[in-house]
C-alpha cells in the first residue's frame, strides 16, 4: 500500500492516490496509526470508502509529520564521503532532523534569509513500525513499516560553522519527505538494488544504487538500537551519494524558482520547488 | 514556582515539593501545559488542593518528558573547549538529545553494555514557553518558562566513533533532567551569575559560573531561531564547563554504584546513582 498525508479544505487527511485523484481514508496520521500498532499493509483495504478529491485541491504534508525520532545518516556512500573530504568512519555518522524542518511533496524547500548555500541531498528514508533495543540484524526487517523519499536540504555554510552539522540540517522547510509511504511489502527486502536519482531543473545531479550504502538498512537499525530504544514512527534517512552541489567547482546551489526531484525505482517522484524565505 | 513530575501508584503526576513531601497538582505534563499557553508562574497557586504524598513513595520523571525539541550546546565554556582539544567556534555547537535518553532525578544513569566510557557533564537547561522564528536577543527572556538542571551523560567512545556526537549523547537513560522546573521569576534574568557544580561521589569535579558561557541564553535563543522555529517546551541545554572525566589523566569514568550530583545556586540538587545496563 501507498499512503499520503495532505491538507484539504483546512483539514489534515490520510489518503491513497488514484491517478491524479486522492481517496480520503480518514484523519489519522501515520505516526498515530503506527503508535497504535495498526498494520499499514491492510489498513487502506478496510478504510477505502472515503471521498475522492483532486490532487490539484490538496497540499501534501510531510508523509510523517511528527516522527518519534528522525535519524539522518551521513557519509553512507563512499563516493560522497570522498567528495566531502572526510575519512570514511567505521561507524554510522548520525545527525538529527527536528520535525520543524520537514516539508511535504510539492511544497517549497525554503532558502533562508541568512544564507544562499542551500544544497540538495537525495535519500531513501525508512519508517519503523516496531522498535526496541538491541535489535538483531536478522530481525531488523520486521521493524520496517515502509519507505519514503527524502531531500535532506542542507544550508552548507551553517553546517560547517561548528563541529556539529545540526543547524545546517535543520532550517525550517528544508527536509522534503514524501510523496508516499510505500509499505515494506511493495519494496525489495531492505530496499536493495534500487536506483536513487536527484534531478535539479531536470538535470541528473546524483545517481547511485541503494546497494552502495556502506551501512545497509538492517545494520543501521541494529547498530542504532545498541544505544537507543527505537520506537514506532522513528525515521532513518539513509544517506546521500556523490554529486552534491557544494562539492562541485563551481558550487551548484539551489535558487528560488529551481525545481528539485528525487526518484527511486518503484517510488513516485518527490518534487519540490525552491523559494526564498519571506 | 517549582514543579516536579513523578510516578506514584502507577500514575504520572505534576506536583510541587513541600519539604520531603510532594503536593499533587494534577496529571498534566509540563509540555502539555506549555503547549496550551498556561502560565506556570500562577498555575500551582490555583491548583494546589491535591493530595500530599511522601517523596519516598514517588519515582521522579524527567521534568519535561517529551520536549518539542532538545538542543544541547557543546563547547560553550572556553576551558571545556580547551580541555576537549577543539578550536572555539564563533557559532554555537548544537547537537540533539532524543527524549528516549532522558531520566528523572534519583533514577539511575545507565552505563551501557557496549562501553564503559560513561562521563558526566553538569549543565543548566532552559525550558521555553513561547517560540517563534527570528527572535531578537532583547525579546528572548520573554520566551523562557523556567530552568532545570541537566546531567548530559556522555558515552565518550561512541561520541567520537564518527564526526557527529549524536549516538554518544543519546544512550538510553543517560540524560538526567530535573529535579524541578524553577520558573523564570525565581531565577536571575538569563540565569546570570550562578555557580554550577558537579560532584562525583561527593568530590567536586566541575565548578564554574554561568557567566562563563560563551553564548549566553538570550544569544542562544536568538541564534537558533534564525534557522529553526522554536516551540513551547523546547529545551536548550546550555553546555558544560571544564572538568569532564574523559579529559583527565587518568580518565575518570562513572561506574555502577557511583553517585553524580549537579547543583546550581538556588536550585535543588539533581542527584543520580549510576547503574549498569541490565
Amino acid at each position: 500500500m501507498r499512503y499520503v498525508r495532505f491538507l484539504h479544505d483546512g483539514n489534515k487527511y490520510l489518503g491513497t492516490r488514484e491517478g491524479n485523484k486522492i481517496r480520503i481514508l480518514g484523519e489519522e496520521s501515520i505516526e498515530s496509526l503506527l503508535a497504535a500498532g495498526t498494520d499499514l499493509e491492510t489498513y487502506a483495504g478496510t478504510h477505502g470508502g472515503g471521498k475522492l478529491v483532486d490532487e490539484a485541491d490538496v497540499a501534501y504534508l510531510p508523509v510523517v509529520e511528527h516522527p518519534a525520532k528522525i535519524f539522518c545518516i551521513g557519509l553512507n556512500y563512499a563516493d560522497h564521503t570522498k567528495e566531502s573530504k572526510y575519512e570514511q568512519p567505521a561507524y554510522p555518522t548520525i545527525f538529527p532532523r527536528y520535525d520543524t524542518s520537514l516539508v511535504g511533496h510539492g511544497q517549497p524547500i525554503v532558502r533562508p534569509r541568512v544564507s544562499d548555500s542551500l544544497d540538495f541531498e537525495g535519500e531513501l528514508a525508512v519508517i519503523l513500525k516496531r522498535g526496541g533495543r538491541h535489535i538483531r540484524k536478522e530481525d531488523a526487517l520486521d521493524c520496517i513499516a515502509g519507505y519514503a523519499l527524502f531531500n535532506d536540504g542542507s544550508v552548507r555554510e551553517y553546517q560547517f560553522l561548528s563541529p556539529q552539522w545540526t543547524v545546517g540540517k535543520n532550517f525550517d522547510a528544508t527536509g522534503a519527505f514524501g510523496p508516499e509511504l510505500v509499505t515494506a511489502s511493495e519494496v525489495p527486502p531492505a530496499a536493495r538494488g534500487l536506483r536513487l536519482e536527484t534531478r535539479l531543473n531536470g538535470e541528473v545531479v546524483q545517481s547511485a544504487s541503494t546497494d552502495d550504502m556502506i551501512f545497509d538498512i538492517p545494520t543501521l537499525i541494529s547498530v542504532i538500537s545498541e544505544a537507543i530504544t527505537l520506537e514506532p514512527s522513528d525515521v532513518i534517512v539513509t544517506g546521500t551519494p556523490a554529486g552534491i552541489g557544494w562539492a562541485r567547482t563551481p558550487k551548484l546551489l539551489m535558487r528560488a524558482g529551481d525545481v528539485c526531484e528525487i526518484s527511486v525505482t518503484g517510488f513516485a517522484t518527490l518534487r519540490n520547488p525552491i523559494a526564498d524565505e519571506a
